[in-house]
């Protein structure tokens, strides 16, 4: 049997693999490098500076975050299209494009798996409504809108090899996301100063009146030091000198990547007990699940507790690419013989 | 021979036909009334409350524009996807929607003709370049983009009986657009200054800086003054106290929808010599065509040899609904002839 052709629509605000900062564009790139080396025939749909052993297929050449002259709107036009006016060269589409490649799925006979990486605001409810009888995968138990198609809940994975193990973490805090109230920063701040550990934010300003007003007047280049956005080296660097990671999100994760490299490197993860963060971190073996600054507080005294090797684990076994590469497969399976018993 | 069934695709900025501001949707209701009023099997999609003669179908309520809580993106994919969705059961589709729908006109079989109402950045133009073997169908000739595959200028119409004839005009000056560098409202104030003459400005605010900075200052409630936007009855209003409408665009005009309105209520037309201004106002007969202010303020003693019956006629002749929807016949019945020999 020849190997089923599977197009994987990736989002295109940043490079697949991201950089630095793009956490869609990062499972996209993990789902079709793992399928590659499983034999499947992928054609990534992704900028022209994408890196991937896949097919490449690109009509916009950067990610429009990366290059202002592009304009997003024309570009995701341009990209989303490509894909359905080559869907007859598919087995199955495969959409990390939330709700705009779903407006075209119509239209094309080809099936469609929509991964939704998060409902980014109520305003886009009519279209999953509309499109409820999709196949749709949740990233977490947690994040599901009910009446929409589930086929499964899938874990995002990452590439284990770019987070080595780290036998021995430092003394500092880490926080490790976007600069936006969403994150936390702002708690993770207090936590540094009412633990008195110091604490070092990276990840890109997405909300820069946040920034100014909330983690710029605590920076003093000592106990709490903002080292902008990071890339894999940078992280890695970040968590050889992480005694914990904090995660004090103020709105209900969606899944939480950075929890799963962290625990990758062995780094143990203080996390707000919202949405996904239960599903991720298993509380007293890789991290502490808490209600507020005064609980992450107390826990700091127990992380020596946790031990890194459990961490490490946990990721291999639940969060590995080829983890979820497995699971999607399944996923893939289902939708196809579901596909196949409408025809007959 | 059954009526040819035509789907007709209004943006949804605005409901269609507009309370006030809004060209586009101006333009396609006409089409879509002038349609009717010939025989067509008409639908409509544009916003619920639309007021129509044709089929409407529409799955957004009001006007993104007119509705803050509607979020734009959302709506044009929900809006958009709906007329590809039933493009079976159409002979023809009708596109008012710029680029947008142009990357979905790949994925169904029926044809589909795009007006474009003016190119609203150079950012955009890939889109066209992709797509540069639809029909196109532009709205003057200067506003022409070299390489697509243009069927017909067809100047826009207008509704006659909304706007009638006026014997007798005012003494004031006139101007009425958007208040946006591009119109020219700063020019028409100088001119304004310079002649002595009042002015009165109409129109809805689209660069408040501009606004702030080049208008109000200037603003005295008796020689310039501004009454915000204004609906067909005030539009009349302002013809019957109108000397001349001003219309200095800094660039090019694509059309000048105002500049018909104007003519066919009797009141002569002094425009920039920019973009399609020369096809709407003929030089002498119907307004002035002028290279700056000054210019303009040397016309204005010129305005009583222009006859208010010859502007009427012209709008007549050339720029009503019905002679707008005859080309427009004439442009479908071209399509479906090339779809025809296409299959052959």
């Amino acid at each position: 049997m020849p190997a089923k052709r599977i197009a994987v629509l990736s989002p295109i605000a940043w490079r697949t693999p991201p950089r630095q900062y793009g956490a869609w564009e990062t499972v996209a790139g993990n789902i079709a490098e793992g399928l590659v080396a499983r034999g499947w025939d992928v054609t990534l749909f992704a900028t022209g500076d994408s890196v991937t052993a896949a097919r490449l297929h690109a009509v916009v050449e950067r990610g429009y975050e990366e290059d202002r002259s592009i304009d997003p709107k024309v570009a995701e036009y341009l990209h989303i299209a490509e894909v359905f006016e080559h869907a007859t060269e598919f087995d199955l589409i495969h959409s990390h494009y939330d709700f705009m490649a779903l407006a075209y799925s119509r239209l094309v006979k080809t099936p469609m798996v929509t991964t939704i990486h998060g409902f980014s605001s109520p305003r886009i409810l009519p279209v999953y409504r509309k499109y409820h009888d999709g196949y749709f995968v949740s990233i977490s138990n947690s994040d599901r809108l009910p009446g929409l198609n589930y086929v499964a809940t899938v874990y995002n994975g990452i590439d284990l090899s770019l987070y080595p193990f780290q036998h021995r973490g430092g003394e500092d805090l880490v926080f490790l996301g976007r600069i936006h109230p969403d994150k936390g920063v702002h708690l993770a701040i207090e936590v540094a100063q009412l633990s008195g550990r110091r604490l070092v934010i990276a990840g890109i300003i997405q909300d820069s009146a946040y920034f100014e007003e909330q983690v710029k007047p605590h920076l003093d280049g000592a106990g709490i030091s903002y080292i902008g956005p990071v890339d894999v080296a940078g992280k890695n660097e970040l968590f050889a000198r992480a005694y914990a990671l904090l995660h004090l999100n103020t709105i209900p994760e969606r899944f939480g990547l950075v929890l799963v490299e962290a625990n990758a490197a062995g780094v143990p993860v203080i996390a707000m007990d919202a949405g996904s963060c239960r599903e991720v971190i298993r509380e007293q073996v890789t991290g502490f699940l808490v209600g507020g600054v005064g609980e992450a507080v107390r826990c700091l005294e127990r992380v020596p507790q946790i031990e890194r090797s459990a961490c490490r684990q946990r990721v291999e076994q639940c969060f590995s690419v080829d983890t979820m590469v497995q699971q999607y497969e399944r996923v893939y399976a289902t939708v196809l013989e579901r596909e196949a018993k409408k025809l007959e």
